[in-house]
């Protein structure tokens, strides 16, 4: 019963870390949009989105299953519920990286990037964020999950960097709705890595209850 | 054991809709802080966002108990599965409320709601749609779940027609900072109404599977 316990599980963390892996990409990918707008990778960015609703499904099922047929008890049962939990997470992650791919995509071509370095230090941050939760959560180690929380503010900051930047160039004749755009791309990327916090807390969940 | 697991079944019914209660209080009184700057207000819809994420661990247990003493299955086990999610929803409510009730309680005396009567119509609409998806819940009624997505559409127009403002607005002189601020709130509103689109797609799945 155990030795199928476990196989369950291993299978239930590979779906997470693809689903992970998507996560990932999906970021690069539709920031990348800011330097090169291009129709291509946008439209992937898109089917990533896709893809992550389906890897939210097939382990939501994959949880149900456990639950059922296994019965778990204990630090068992915080660890599939937290899975259950951090899906939605990963789900949304989906959504706003195809989010920001849209707004990218409806910048007029001159905003490229190298005049907002700020955003592309923002979206580094948020995916190493992302990684670090991850990480925490493939090897069960609560003490890097407890720092996630602080090192969301690093995320924070470019957020309100971002932000002053913004005020001071429309004010200085720059498109308004164009910082408006970028405001959002930032408010995006502050969006994932607070779910990168929620994926950390649920670790702590699964370890501690 | 039926008898056990529909009064189990009740209790978590009536724990979801004291927290939906929770949530439209709050949002009602941060959008009521666009009209009054009360720090007494403010200060509740913290304590509100606290009792909410109480409500997130207590109702969390109480699915886990049924996980663990009922194994209930099928419609059962989808609906059980289905409150763990509403909850994460439930909670970020909290939160975004949270949010606005900073962001107005830092605006400029004089931006005052009857500037911006766009941004309590669309207040107005979220909360209505969150009822909505409430109620579908608690009626498990598929054809009202079914409805709120399109009707999403409406806070989703609000959004576009205050950030078209805001752009317009700016252009004219308006303080660049605080049309910054509206806009965030605006899009806290259009956040909390995909709250409620995701709380009737797990009613929906609670139902269909």
């Amino acid at each position: 019963m155990r030795k199928k316990f476990d196989e369950e599980l291993r299978h239930l963390n590979n779906l997470l870390l693809e689903m992970a892996m998507l996560n990932e990409t999906a970021i690069k990918k539709s920031i990348s949009l800011l330097d090169d707008k291009d129709e291509a990778i946008a439209m992937e960015v898109s089917n990533y989105e896709e893809r992550t609703d389906v890897y939210e499904g097939i382990i939501q099922k994959q949880c149900l299953k456990i639950f059922v047929e296994q019965q778990p008890a204990a630090s068992d049962l915080r660890r599939v519920s937290a899975a259950l939990k951090m899906i939605t997470d990963m789900e949304r992650i989906g959504d706003n990286a195809r989010d920001i791919a849209e707004i990218c995509m409806m910048l007029p071509d001159d905003y490229a990037s190298n005049k907002f370095p700020l955003v592309k230090q923002m979206a580094e941050a948020t995916i190493a964020l992302l990684n670090k939760s991850i990480d925490s959560f493939v090897n069960m180690d609560i003490d890097s999950a407890n720092k996630i929380d602080d090192e969301d503010d690093v995320v924070d900051n470019y957020f309100v960097m971002i932000r002053d930047e913004l005020i001071d160039i429309i004010k200085s004749d720059f498109d308004p709705a164009a910082a408006i755009d970028i405001i959002m791309i930032a408010k995006y990327l502050e969006r994932i890595s607070d779910h990168a916090v929620n994926i950390a807390k649920w670790v702590i969940f699964s370890i501690k209850g």
